[in-house]
């Protein structure tokens, strides 16, 4: 086309919407840049050549597609979308289909206000999600039958692996054995075998009943089974229980309703999905899996749980009560890496619970349940053998030599049915209507009606669930699930508690590490199409061409972006794509007859999750020290490889490194490794300041996996999901996990339930990518650059900044030391960080990965004005604590450490504070102009750590 | 179905969604009211049957399909939906593909935050609003280069009717005769004909050449014209006015940017449709349409402007500055009849605005020019004669006996064109692409490509554009219009501005009259596919076979509801649907040779609109009293209608009327009017308490309008899009409106631009009836009287209640007295408005239908907690009244003269008022809990009116 139709069509348009700093403001910044550094830099591309080493640069652009803008793009996904084919599908296995409500859909999944919440580290100001992800807890606990639930998991499978280790840590028996029923959902089994092979336990399959017999750490059942059994586990728990074997019952939620609770039972730990609590199937995820185990146990539990404690004015205030397995504390001793939940669709299941309460939802069941009944009935009617005589949802029928024709009879009638060995599985749901019994009777040939069956069945309607099983005992009785029934009561609420919380259609989110960019409407709206929405993960996968066609086109943006050869889409959070790698790794070693290679190099200065993933997957964890600069000690490194060289497997390094530096070693550090025989484990969480620029197969990385949830712009839901593919190189190819399901052969181990993990969201980053085109995303980091080398100038001169590179540049964000203004003035990193909240900002990442410290990320999304008012905010917060210091303010009264303030603060009459109302909560323009409120004052968490409450406070005690 | 299975597929759900009240809560509030009441009612249906006068009632239940799930109804929503085919589109005529930036159509239109909110009576609580429709009469101001704009009317087609008005308001000449140039759009042309023949005035249809020649009071031009002409208009315009014309020019918003806009003209009035600044033509509406003025005519400007005032602190603060029209002040004398504005729509189209900036604006207009300039240059490379040399989007092409081939060779290749007598018509617009055009070169067998006459073209890009009409002027220079660009700070303006309101979001809005009931999510979801948003007015009918399927079953549902045998859904608001009524009605007695019947009867109670509109079909208005209950005096009723016997045309009357009560007579009043030949106008405001139990069918009516926007649960916008279809007895059938094009024939007047009016907003009012059915609908109808007594009585120990019916009931809402508690406290009506806002709720309707009174009408979606709430309140403000009164608190400086108070207030140190900051701020526990804010304290009304400022203040003075 001629130059000016391009000019004019602005295909670049999307660029100038996700990036902040147009271009004026890029020169203006640099501008002040130069007036405050010491190197000069006359163009962004001069600053990006100080900062980034030469060395590593990539020669040429990346091959990726132009960018496009957003309606392009919508009309590329909808033809991708539109290959996928909805049909009627009862395949169950863990997935459903489900009424999301559309008060949620439209006011929870669509709402940037939900969405683009951060992880509620900060509970002063995430009071609203907190408040939904205990009604989370609670709805666990009390369908199960539990004494204490966690805030989510990423899916059930992994929760089942979770629940391994689990068992291992609080139970005494000596054993290394871990048995697994038969009839637990084969994508849960295959998951439990590899996390049990890795760690170095040994799995037993076997029927349930020869459960007891066995001397054995832990044990996986399910109820109802795979197949759709129901029966009474609760002698079979009690046996192994006295065996000193620790039994975790996999179960379904909306089964509990009507069924006698696994709790009930005597499980030691429950788990399952919340995925049919009102989440889309969306071809495997994300969903919220749970986790609920018994009171003595809670201490041991994976993932994160909310708790209840005060703030400091004793007014009841929730917070984040345990994510102690998450960065810091076992490190190299850890059974698991769990770090991002599911809380987004935590949340939506938690509404969809209080907006039915038990009442709807056990009509709900009793439906599904009845409508199971009538076509066990019609079935049987018609001379089909039912494998079990008990049910809830699911039916199994023994079609034996009948099998392929009766699935195939299916098909043609557009039905998905679950097909197994001489058998076949039909799973009803809430969406199940009289028409779909009727459909599914002409395909197995019943000639009754489905009046009839339902007359014959209702005088007894439970009788399919022997009576032991049936649930005599309430559950959800507290308020919250019990005042929201009208569409306007629910709307109010969720608005309510959206408005309790920051997010960032509030402010910046200035997380270093964590790289909180914009989350773009057009990016978003895919999601909840039905045509991605709909597609059960084990459908004929010429149903689900549309994800095949996204997620190749997806993996190859990637292997351009990143340098490697091929990817895997399955791990479901980065902690997952980290272990997903190191097994890889492990497995290379293995085809190379060097299994014993299980030294793994990790700099000291590594997020805690890498440690924790090469526990997990039994390497010796051996730390590399660094240097002042926060640089990797070459020396130190040297006398490692020297010292592990026959057992050396791999080193785990991110890039730029977690202090915010690009190190000019680096692949140096790469080619010792290689030297001997080790792999490169490069941690993408840092990939945001690589995109275009150099890439980590420039730079010698064997594996990566990507924080889509970071760089690629999926939200981070308030806590999840995430997202972590891995790239490697083509040797490592053949060792990337697969999956049982839909034909993928020749992959021999699973990290995830799904083989796309969570591959709903996938169409955000491919969005992303697609509308940026490599043009876009290398200015994204090169911005990304430019914001944080801005604000470290303009704060440098007031704090400490720790690391800084070559020319005295920092990467995408940089560390600033409070350390010595906390010794000078007694202000801690926490007080600013609160105080920060009274200014309308979320704290920056604190106290990693430096104790002491504050590191900001800006983002390439934040323009120059929000830049400002930042550093405005933490100019004017440093002379503040210079007040203190003088001694103008004392340390114990003073507007930091009394931070954050509230209304409740400003409603007394009396203020007993030597500064103002207005210096307490209206310390700048913006907080004048449009105030965010924290909702409570700094939370207590030494009185939640002594008080572990983690269910829902009774409602008089809220006021 | 057997009785189980229906019980269990729970198709009655939504009915208790919409609903507040559950079967719980209206037993209590039964006997709550029976404790307070001297009539007992045992059931809902005996408090029905106390309150709806028995001869009324309908006899047997409406036939109405069985209630439906919210799933279910979706998916037959797509069914109707997926008849409707999407074509590429360039029929242009007012109407333009636009692409809605994603970040405006989820956080706007798709959020309940914007268009649940209500029209901004209430300043206080709609700083957000406000101020985006400020913007909104800046946009218009700057692009039109005029003085002053308003806030939105209803189409362009309606502003031209608006605006010819207008002229004779404002004009001196004493012609009763307006011009209209033949190149203006047809449809505008129609409604403006209609206007005028009802109204008085003879249109004169005309080559613009021919204007300066006549005697006439206005004209109306359209530039660029009809047909895509770009001519200077300068010395028409002067010519004419140099004759005492008032000259209105019909404009294009997105041409504005590029041409030297209509005011540079020199033009009284311009006028036109902002519907291509991303709102989807949704087959014809809502949008906003724009009119803008001269500074000297803005008094007489029809429609509501905003303004700038300050509040009682002196700090600045938006309100409503002119809305004269449209209740009070001139009634039986007014010549438009406007209420309702497209607020939510004008919203999107000020967004867009600010998003692009006038730099984007310029782009996507340059873009669209140099389509149409390669596509004319091509077309004329192969022969075919342009009809005019000079365009901005849109050609008109000389196509003689060719043009039914040409336009069916379009159509063949799915292409949408405008076809004229020998002519086709073809309109670009920002989605044209150049494989469009290529697309179009083929129809057109044009041999040359895109890029080559592209390259033509670049050296001289707007030589289509006459130099004279080339726009050498800025416009857009208000930094709003120049800090948005990213996306990110896109979102955040829009969630300041919608955090800034209060809407339904927050908590009831109690507004008698105005019905704020649930506009569920469901109902809303279609609204946003593009099924229904991608449709032109004008395509071929066969490609909206869905709205036409959509129309017929709303309108079947309708008739049900009303008793009506027909209805038309043309008019895009009440007043518009009073006015078809009306028209309908004189039309209906000239067929009979009675066309000398022009006196309208109305009761002293009636809504303003209701004379007002007589007025504008040249009726006389004549004032039936009410007796001291509300009830209309059926002795003057006798005595008018004696008096008037003969010219007596109608009667317009409200049921319930507007004093909420079911007068009992209601039938004799229609059987004496119709005894004297005339007709009855049933004003279908209150249409709320009658579904289900009565109709205007059953009372008597022949012609009432239905404000689809207030019972069938169209969001209010904000303060627009209403919707006000008419329903007729048979008799009247043959005078209801039509529409010149789309062959729908044999009708003869248009009172909207397109035939279905607001086509785009009628799944929602579907979608409603279509989940209740007539159980939900009558249900909703008990409910809201249920809720209006349980508040009445709960209110009347502490309120005197103005009037109540037999037994002591009211309707669907209840008007309460202040005078003479003010009479004895000093604290007016206002002043418990502005406290409501601190107690967290929007006021009831002030001094509406009686001054110095409150109406409430709580509908049938609030809960028992919520009506409590409210009620609580209003007795916790009576009891600080009595502390006035008492003098405990000075009536100069008291909670209540001081409402509402503001962040601002609490953050002073000094406070100087005899109650508390926290009576002052959380008078409630509800506002300790989750407090709204308002954002300035109260306006100053009279100093806005002393000091009219129409357009953004500079961003100094926000300050």
């Amino acid at each position: 086309m001629t130059n000016l139709i391009n000019d004019l069509c602005n295909s670049q348009e999307f660029i100038g919407r996700h990036n902040g700093p147009n271009s004026n403001d890029q020169q203006t910044m640099l501008d002040i840049i130069n007036s405050l550094s010491d190197s000069k830099a006359d163009s962004l591309d001069q600053l990006i050549e100080q900062t980034v080493p030469a060395n590593i640069r990539l020669q040429a652009p990346m091959n990726l597609s132009a960018p496009m803008s957003e309606a392009d793009m919508l009309t590329k996904m909808k033809d991708i979308a539109q290959l996928n084919k909805v049909q009627r599908t009862f395949i169950g296995q863990g997935y459903y289909n489900t009424f999301t409500p559309n008060v949620i859909l439209r006011n929870v999944l669509e709402n940037p206000g939900w969405y683009t919440a951060y992880t509620p580290y900060q509970p002063e100001i995430s009071q609203g999600r907190l408040e939904s992800l205990l009604n989370y807890q609670q709805m666990v606990i009390d369908l199960t039958g539990m004494d204490i639930a966690n805030a989510s998991l990423l899916d059930e499978a992994t929760a089942a692996g979770e629940a391994l280790t689990l068992c291992k840590r609080a139970g005494k028996s000596k054993s290394n054995v871990f048995f697994v029923a038969d009839d637990v959902h084969p994508q849960t089994i295959e998951v439990v075998k590899t996390r049990a092979e890795f760690i170095g336990f040994e799995v037993m399959i076997g029927n349930v009943d020869n459960l007891p017999q066995q001397d054995i750490f832990g044990a996986l059942l399910q109820y109802p089974s795979t197949t759709g059994e129901v029966r009474d586990l609760t002698d079979i728990i009690a046996a192994a229980q006295a065996n000193k074997t620790l039994v975790t019952v996999a179960t379904d939620l909306l089964a509990s309703t009507l069924l006698k609770p696994a709790g009930e039972m005597g499980a030691d730990v429950v788990i399952g999905s919340a995925q049919r609590f009102g989440v889309p199937v969306g071809y495997g995820g994300p969903h919220a899996a749970f986790m609920a185990t018994r009171e003595k146990h809670k201490r041991t539990m994976p993932g994160r749980v909310i708790g209840v404690s005060i703030d400091s004015k004793g007014k009841q205030a929730l917070r984040m009560a345990m994510q102690t397995r998450e960065q810091h504390i076992r490190r190299e001793k850890a059974t698991s890496n769990i770090c991002t939940a599911q809380a987004l669709l935590a949340n939506m299941a938690s509404f969809y619970a209080v907006y039915h309460g038990a009442e709807g939802l056990r009509t709900i069941a009793r439906r599904t349940h009845h409508f199971t009944a009538i076509l066990a009935a019609g079935l049987q009617s018609a001379g089909h053998k039912l494998v079990h005589e008990t049910f809830f949802d699911t039916i199994t029928i023994d079609t034996q030599e009948q099998t392929e024709r009766l699935y195939q009879a299916a098909q043609h009638a557009g039905i998905n049915l679950r097909k197994l060995p001489s058998q076949i599985g039909i799973s009803l749901d809430e969406t199940t209507k009289a028409e779909d019994i009727e459909a599914l009777f002409t395909v197995f040939s019943v000639e009754g009606n489905v009046e009839t069956f339902s007359n014959d069945i209702a005088a007894n309607e439970f009788s399919a669930i022997p009576t032991a099983c049936q649930r005599t005992s309430e559950f959800l009785t507290h308020p919250v699930f019990n005042t929201h029934r009208s569409e306007t009561q629910m709307m109010r609420y969720l608005k309510k508690l959206e408005n309790k919380d920051f997010s960032l259609t509030h402010g910046m989110i200035p997380l270093g590490s964590c790289t909180m960019k914009l989350n773009a409407a057009a990016e978003m709206i895919p999601v909840t199409w039905p045509e991605f929405g709909s597609i059960h993960p084990f459908a004929p996968l010429d149903q689900a061409a549309g994800y095949t066609a996204l997620a190749d086109s997806l993996k190859k943006q990637l292997c351009e972006i990143t340098g490697y050869d091929e990817f895997s889409l399955q791990p479901n959070s980065g902690a997952s794509g980290e272990y997903a790698g190191l097994i890889a790794i492990q497995r290379y070693h293995q085809s190379r007859g060097e299994g014993h290679r299980n030294v793994c190099l990790i700099p000291s200065s590594a997020h805690g999750t890498n440690p924790a993933t090469a526990s997990m997957v039994s390497m010796k964890v051996v730390v590399v020290m660094c240097d002042e600069y926060g640089n990797i000690d070459m020396q130190d490194l040297a006398a490692k490889i020297d010292k592990h060289h026959s057992e050396l497997s791999s080193i785990m390094i991110t890039y730029p490194s977690t202090h915010g530096v690009y190190e000019e070693q680096v692949q140096k550090v790469c080619d010792m490794v290689h030297a001997a025989g080790g792999q490169v484990y490069l941690d993408g969480a840092n990939m945001n300041a690589q995109v275009g620029l150099t890439n980590p197969g420039v730079i010698g990385g064997d594996v990566s996996h990507l924080n889509l949830h970071k760089t690629f712009c999926i939200p981070h839901g308030g806590g999840g999901p995430g997202m972590g593919p891995i790239g490697v190189k083509s040797h490592l190819a053949p060792f990337l996990p697969g999956h049982i399901e839909n034909g993928v052969e020749g992959k021999e181990y699973a990290v995830s339930a799904a083989d796309l993990g969570s591959a709903s969201i996938l169409p955000i980053s491919w969005a992303y990518i697609t509308m940026m085109g490599g043009t876009g995303l290398t200015e994204a980091t090169k911005i990304a650059i430019l914001n944080a080398n801005y604000i470290m100038e303009r704060l440098r001169p007031h704090y400490p900044v720790l690391y800084r590179g070559h020319n005295g540049r920092v990467a995408h964000e940089c560390i600033i030391d409070i350390r010595p203004l906390k010794e000078a003035t007694g202000i801690s990193e926490e007080d600013i960080a609160k105080r920060l909240m009274d200014y309308g900002f979320h704290a920056p990442t604190m106290s990693f990965p430096v104790a002491g410290t504050l590191m900001v990320e800006p983002t390439e999304s934040e323009d120059k004005a929000e830049l400002d008012r930042f550093c405005d905010a933490m100019i004017a917060i440093r002379q503040e604590m210079d007040k203190v210091q003088q001694g103008e303010w004392p340390l114990d009264n003073n507007p930091l450490v009394n931070a954050p303030h509230t209304q409740a603060d400003l409603m007394s009459d009396t203020w007993d504070h030597p500064y103002t109302r207005e210096e307490a909560c209206f310390p700048s323009a913006q907080a004048k102009d449009a105030k965010y409120w924290p909702t409570v004052n700094r939370v207590d968490n030494v009185y939640g750590d002594r008080n572990l409450i983690c269910s829902c406070p009774s409602i008089e005690s809220y006021q």
